[in-house]
């Protein structure tokens, strides 16, 4: 079950070199954590290939879904960097040099003494009526249009522009968690987790196993946006373990 | 640029854990590279809720699109797995305790002295029609039904399934690739590369940049199903680098 969530998002992984595993994506993990912790449900990731036609549509279907869409992947200056151009057909305007974006990487670029090429002013288009999503790492920005925040595939970079993206957003009611770990495979507290998750409605409630050293156990994660159904839940789930035997790894 | 694939897949991750942070997804990366070293182009990702109207949705929309679709997760004993009865909401067909499922788990529990209890033999529940896919590490079978291969979240089992269910797989020419590179930031390279993607039409290429103690680099990656064009297109591309005086890290 999903907890109901007022501000919800999608995100939108793009890039060759996830679907071929030449690089192991870091960037759901992070993105999954700090949405959590700003009160924003993470409700689906999608990922595709550097090719228009797939980014087109699957920014499509979640730009309608979800309250924001996070896109990491495929700003950079190079041939196969084609999301900003995705992006601007998705939403059906125009795409250019934004002077905006050259006001902050030319100042940049000099100190540094890196050359302002045609392949770097690549990573200044921007779709008109975006807004820019500064970062601190590599200058070149993000941007925002509508409710879609387009950040870099890069972990560091699209960490700042996350960081920079969040005052922006609305934010909900945080979900809050509490964990019991139990010395039990799952399929042992499987009956009695149940039951708990039926009284429970408004606390949405998880199982997951582990194996380890010759030892089954299980964490059982329960979830609410009220810390007191969070607290209660929690804590007679604890006491109905012990009065059925069951022993604990971590008692809440 | 993605190239054109005779064997394709999709991978649906079903799971709240991966969306709220609280687990990182490793599996995507395992069965990205897995499926690429046996001439299967992952094509699309979705990662969606222990949810059922959203696990049919994208099973329905991934299985119509690729030659096969994965998923993992949600095949457990507790009351949020849901993946098998949704899986068989999506295809319209009935499920209930499979006596082939049964008659693996029976004995392995025995001998490990664990109950098959009501929660367990949840794990026995197949879809009508589909072939059981035997893992060595919990026994619990995941299964297969039509283009669809159903396996479990946690990566042990999980690939231990990926194993099993790859001896009924068709699969295409294999993916290889070739990797330049060189020690300059990707704006550098960024034109000479374009040109050259634009000359091998048949090669994908894919540029990743680095920076690491003070140093710019970038990994330019070739892939190709012709051994031949990609050797060519490897060694012409290391030739014009070197002729435009560009310096190498690493040179094919």
């Amino acid at each position: 079950m999903t907890l109901d969530a007022k501000v919800t998002a999608g995100l939108l992984v793009i890039g060759d070199e996830i679907l071929s595993g030449r690089t192991k994506d870091k960037n759901i993990g992070t993105i999954a954590d700090h949405l959590t912790s700003i009160g924003i449900a993470l409700s689906e990731v999608r990922v595709v290939a550097d090719v228009e036609e797939a980014i087109v549509e699957a920014l499509n279907a979640l730009r309608h879904r979800y309250t924001y869409v996070f896109t990491t992947g495929g700003i950079g200056p190079t041939h196969d960097d084609i999301t900003a151009d995705a992006v601007a057909k998705a939403f059906g305007v125009t795409i250019d040099v934004d002077p905006r974006a050259v006001a902050i990487m030319k100042p940049a670029y000099e100190k540094r003494g890196i050359e302002l090429n045609a392949a770097r002013l690549r990573m200044a288009r921007i779709p008109a009526g975006a807004d820019l999503v500064v970062n601190d790492v590599s200058v070149a920005p993000g941007f925002r249009i509508g409710n879609v925040i387009v950040m870099a595939g890069v972990p560091s970079i699209m960490e700042s522009m996350l960081i920079s993206a969040t005052a922006t957003l609305e934010t909900g009611a945080k979900v809050l968690s509490a964990s019991i770990v139990v010395a039990h495979a799952e399929g042992e507290i499987a009956e009695l987790f149940a039951a708990h998750q039926a009284a429970w409605p408004q606390v949405a409630m998880g199982s997951y196993p582990a194996f380890k050293d010759g030892q089954y156990s299980t964490d059982l994660v329960l979830r609410a946006t009220d810390a007191g159904a969070l607290s209660s839940a929690s804590h007679t789930l604890a006491e109905k373990l012990a009065a059925s035997g069951f022993s604990f790894v971590k008692k809440i």
